[in-house]
């Protein structure tokens, strides 16, 4: 398992490359749920999501320890090949991102904007076989999505930043959940800052391969990637690396897509932010274990707003039914 | 007309009520238009609108020249309701906003939850004979949405706090135009500080009433609501107090709805803000104006975003069509 001091380190190497994002709160939500959330606007983060983090301390650390480095590469369809080519172009080192030609048209835009080499190949099995035989090649060296140390340190200094950037005790702390490098490095920073909070994962219910991970002791694996709005959390399965982490997590939470769409109207519209679902959904986490709890007295929670990376099929989506008519409540039913 | 001592005066009574937005650019927009875009974020405002700035300063520019006051009224469908029921509330001040039955419910409630009395009428012409009747009676004052001195002064100082929070001089400044509270602002507030900076002006092509004003020298008039996406520029017409203002506008744009729904998917995409149409409208208008210019040098311009409301059915018609296919381009051309 990764340290505070993992996460310190990673901190001071990615500070000066990374924006320093704002933690916010809603009074008309807070009033509504009568409960204290605050939001940790990874969102507004370069690239617009937390993999901006990971794949910064990353480019660097393999800096530091491999001085023949030529280029760095990724296969990824989507935030993690765009942090990637982003920080290998801070260092000016060449990168390439390996995709499937069904990934979105504006990602794959957005890593050649940052000067990478995108390769796409027609299978998702073709992809990740090319970065394989890449990453053979002398000075070449691949940086993994999620199950890597330097990755995991570096997703865990948003929390680290936004528990220095609130004065008082958290009942909880909450964070998506795909392959689980954020909730890894979340973990860590929220046991070593507010050892009494609570740590919580939320998943898709569509591929809750994690929660079953997490619930049996044993890594499950999907088959295939699940259909669901939360594109950021379709991995199909945790690594061993966080798996090590998520064991730790004080529980987990599915969240089907009818929620997941509700809240990301809401939070769009009260943080006035451009909130993606997988960001969105953990809302619905926050009020399934709410709803387990008493009312009073009013927790206090940070939820990690992890990206605002969403195609126009997905915004179709999100909006073809009005839940802003509803107004948030804990317990809210869904049919 | 209003001085620049007028929006000195609001931004000290509003100082410390308001929040003091950000001022963000997006260094890939920039690199695509070849130019310099600075948005003054708006949308991150208290009530999600600049409207704030001005309803605060009127209702305690009432408190200070009516001692007798007993509660203030307005009539609005939007942005401009929530504003003075907002504004009322930091007060203790009751406060009622008389709004057509077929007004947004989510404005409807966002304004009850402010504590002011919603009162719905059937008719715009009902609704604006109730206000001017409640408004009679002794202590009731009115607070207009726009042709206001106390009110266009408020929301002038967006531009004046923009102005101090960028270090270097601009060619341009733009903001949108409805009543023409802001764009009245915005342009004494430019004019004192960047004196060589042209100010220019942004409406729907559906409801171009102010940009026919502004040419033929007298207000025109719509005989009824516009069918456009930019439901914060939809009023009938300007108004003789900011008519005097808009005549020393450097020019008047005219958007279409395409460019509306595209500009607003792309602001949404690229700086993850929920903005509403009628600020990203601007973008539009920036296009044209540098359409009619040299390419070099590049040009140093401030764009208002003046908010976020946007309910779920316009959310339906944005993104409608894949905007984000074609990257944004100086001479994108309109079909």
């Amino acid at each position: 398992m990764i340290t505070i001091q993992d996460i310190q380190a990673a901190h001071q190497r990615i500070l000066p490359h990374i924006n320093h994002t704002p933690v916010v709160t809603s009074s008309r939500l807070n009033h509504w749920l009568g409960h204290e959330i605050h939001f940790k606007v990874e969102c507004l983060q370069k690239v617009g999501a937390f993999k901006a983090r990971g794949g910064c301390n990353a480019v660097q650390v393999l800096r530091e320890q491999q001085p023949n480095i030529r280029q760095v590469v990724a296969n990824s369809s989507g935030n993690h090949g765009q942090a990637v080519a982003w920080a290998a172009s801070l260092f000016g080192l060449p990168a390439a991102v390996y995709m499937p030609t069904f990934a979105s048209q504006v990602k794959a835009q957005a890593i050649r904007d940052y000067g990478a080499e995108v390769v796409a190949l027609s299978t998702r099995q073709a992809v990740d076989q090319a970065v394989a035989d890449a990453a053979q090649a002398d000075g070449v060296h691949w940086i993994p999505p999620f199950n890597d140390w330097s990755v995991i340190a570096g997703q865990g200094t948003a929390m680290y930043e936004a528990l220095q950037q609130i004065d008082q005790p958290l009942d909880a702390v909450f964070a998506p959940c795909g392959g689980g490098g954020l909730i890894s490095g979340t973990l860590v920073a929220t046991r070593h800052a507010q050892a009494r909070a609570q740590v919580f994962a939320v998943e898709p219910k569509a591929g809750d391969d994690a929660m079953r991970s997490y619930l049996s002791g044993q890594i499950q694996h999907l088959d295939d990637a699940p259909k669901t709005l939360a594109d950021g959390a379709m991995t199909l399965s945790v690594g061993e690396k966080t798996f090590a982490h998520i064991q730790q997590l004080d529980g987990f939470f599915a969240v089907e897509e009818s929620p997941m769409a509700y809240w990301t109207q809401w939070l769009q519209h009260l943080l006035k932010l451009h909130v993606e679902p997988t960001s969105a959904m953990v809302m619905d986490g926050v009020c399934q274990w709410l709803r387990g709890r008493p009312s009073k007295p009013s927790q206090k929670i940070m939820v990690v707003l992890s990206g605002g990376n969403i195609d126009a099929k997905t915004m179709q989506k999100i909006w073809q039914t009005d839940h802003l008519v509803q107004t948030p409540r804990v317990d809210l039913g869904w049919p």
